[in-house]
């Protein structure tokens, strides 16, 4: 056995540096070692107990999906991006593909939506976090297999479950460490009521939104350019439209011009009712109306939010009321609402501090064959009693070597039983950050680990 | 929105069928709803707990590798079971696959081994937990992405390490709850001190094997059959093997017949000497040298073991000592053991009951807009406090209707707040297993649910 680490034997340099690109995972694709998993899990684990806590039930669906139910669900540029698995057995050389990867979480859950409907509770409540894949170029951040986590409430038209999803992500923000942030809310039925007061022709407005969702990126008079260029407003119309949104008072302005028409006011008192609803969890000052916010995507029936965090460019999450995707989607036409975690973003953003690798109680020695017997017994007994505890796997017969081992893996004890231990009838118990030594007899070897790693009180 | 449950609009009955089939998840994959996932995760959990106590590190890799990576890996049968990906962009036209799903996590491993050597402990101990996928013909209990759980130590000649490997299956058993288990060990060395006692040619040794392996389904006589009629053994020799190995005295016969190859010693010392390991956790009578054990593949080049359960046909978990098979798949040659745990298998036999769902803590009712304000801010409260609390998110403003929800939902709790409480300044607490209700003024809402909740001393 090597203890110098896997190097792959009498391969010259250049031979390593094309092993070691052999060796990588698929472009966009990550290896996750022990730290960074448990870090990602612990994160998972985490926005699992708030969702849980709101009875939101949990969902897994295949790594891929049937090609049809897929494509068309994501527009032309979606499509693209969509995995597709080739046919198996004698189709294989037709080049056909009949499978793809799950590209995101809302297709499959309209399909279990229709494929379970009496057997799931009504409103049927699910959060669900997993991988999906899209073929997208890989980039700084940006990956090809990446986890999603999303909470929706399928059944229910109440602005109750508007404000449990808010509610929900606004809690599994807070306990993944996530505090400073703020959660904007607008309603579609609200820009809608704007396009109106402007007089907008319906034919653009579609196109007008897109532009306008710009404003958080871009200048106002860019903004305003594009509405008069590519939107076809009149200069007028377009710069009062920007001036209205982005003024200090735009809060203001906004409610007194949406109260002109109908849909305005519906949307006004959706969003109004949301942020009173949802108050208890995210207090008075972090969440707000915000007159500019769109949501690029056109699925959107009521309210819509997105949370921002201080000092983070783009949203950390995102959602809103849905009433008839499920139904376009092949399911049943049923209303919903919900909201994304952007998980990965929220990962990159936690120091990996945050989740320190359980340390290992008890490092065992093995000197010599008489020894390791009586280890794999150590190492039982402690086990049993809940600790993490390892036995030397390596060739070297010398306590040194062993101790260094110990060290390596971050032991805080390490046991030995060596010949004079043996014949003492006693076990050594090294504190490996004292480098204190005690002698005790075997059968006290769990007491005192167990007291010596107890909390202190 | 609707409480009749999901059922599509004016669908004749045929309609309804193939919408049913269209809505199922692809042939040999499956949909996990709550009660089945929550069963999945506790099982992954307790054993990923049981393996965490003897120091092995989780590892996940992507769910799909580059093809080159996977093809030639598993064999003509293998290949032709591996899902490939067609390459995206302009290359899609041409059907070519450049990906493909992860068939098995031995290859990943060897992979990662080869891409982090220098980063990683030595000996490298990981355990993995996750799907694989196979375009096998599904079946009852065939499935075309299944979970595997492996557990291997990477690095390490020690026969400490075949015993830790052993020890942390029959623990990982233990602990999901699988009691009446046999662990079946037997050496490669042995089968080749086998092979060379009876004068089989080292040319047909391993069809010999092979055969012998299927001892444990078909009767002694067709197996040797099969050894004169497939692998050219004369009748005295096949006679002779299969009486030996099938006898009631056979460990004796074989322990006696082996000692006369030094392979065939050396092979029944590493037996003895992994029985003797493993003892403190498997016990004396658990496990057994088993001389007709062969595990059909051939990359195994010391210890072997299975693990069979009462009452079970094939065996719920298997592995040995692979000391080359890293270097075969890509890796450097390290020494190397490991096992797996049949966790599909297992899962299926463990009764659903064992994990009943999380009940709900308090199921609020909103009986109208006003109480709709106050239960968002009981339930802030209350899931603060670590309980599962839901809020009504229907329609119906009856309170008989709210309370039947509440029970649908297994609710300990409902919690009331209508006209009547509010004007009184209190609350109703009804006890969903008693029917018995008290008013609590609101502020002590917290601390009864919380005490009726806790577990009676």
């Amino acid at each position: 056995m090597s203890h110098s680490g896997f190097v792959p034997g009498h391969a010259g340099m250049e031979e390593l540096i094309m092993a070691s690109q052999q060796f990588e995972p698929p472009s966009g694709t990550r290896d996750f070692l022990a730290g960074d998993l448990r870090a990602r899990e612990h994160v998972f684990a985490t926005i699992r107990d708030a969702f849980e806590r709101y009875g939101f039930e949990p969902l897994q669906t295949p790594a891929f999906e049937r090609l049809e139910t897929l494509t068309g669900k994501y527009g032309d540029e979606g499509d693209k991006l969509i995995f597709k698995i080739l046919r198996r057995g004698e189709h294989e050389a037709t080049g056909e593909a009949d499978l793809a990867l799950r590209y995101d979480m809302t297709v499959p859950l309209a399909r279990v939506v229709a494929a379970y409907g009496s057997q799931l509770p009504v409103p049927y409540k699910r959060y669900v976090m997993g991988p999906v894949w899209r073929a997208d170029r890989p980039g700084r951040g940006r990956f090809r297999e990446f986890a999603q986590c999303d909470v929706d409430v399928v059944g229910s038209a109440s602005p109750l479950a508007d404000a449990e999803v808010v509610c929900a992500v606004a809690d599994a923000l807070s306990a993944v460490g996530v505090s400073d942030f703020s959660i904007l809310v607008n309603s579609r039925r609200a820009l809608t009521g704007l396009l109106q007061v402007y007089r907008i022709p319906a034919a653009v407005g579609g196109g007008v939104l897109i532009t306008l969702d710009k404003l958080d990126k871009l200048a106002p008079a860019e903004v305003a350019r594009e509405l008069v260029d590519t939107r076809s407003l009149d200069p007028a119309t377009a710069e009062a439209l920007v001036t209205d949104l982005t003024a200090p008072d735009a809060v203001d302005r906004l409610r007194k011009v949406l109260a002109d028409a109908e849909q305005g006011r519906e949307g006004l008192a959706e969003v109004d009712r949301l942020i009173e609803l949802a108050a208890p969890v995210t207090g008075g000052e972090r969440i707000s109306f915000t007159p500019s916010l769109v949501r690029g995507l056109d699925y959107y029936t009521g309210v819509i939010f997105e949370v921002v965090a201080a000092g983070m460019p783009g949203s950390i999450a995102s959602g809103g009321r849905y009433d008839h995707l499920i139904a376009a989607l092949g399911g049943p036409d049923v209303p919903a609402c919900g909201g994304s975690l952007g998980v990965e973003r929220i990962i990159g953003l936690l120091s990996e501090e945050a989740v320190t690798a359980p340390r290992l109680d008890a490092a065992i020695t093995a000197i010599d064959e008489e020894s390791a017997a009586e280890a794999m017994e150590f190492a039982a007994w402690l086990r049993r009693a809940g600790l993490r505890a390892e036995i030397y796997l390596g060739s070297s017969r010398k306590l040194a070597r062993q101790l260094k081992w110990a060290a390596d893996r971050r032991a805080r004890y390490a046991i030995i039983y060596g010949p004079q231990d043996r014949s003492a009838g006693l076990v050594t118990v090294r504190d490996m950050d004292s480098g204190a030594q005690q002698q005790v007899p075997p059968d006290q070897l769990v007491t005192v680990l167990s007291a010596g790693l107890a909390p202190s009180p």
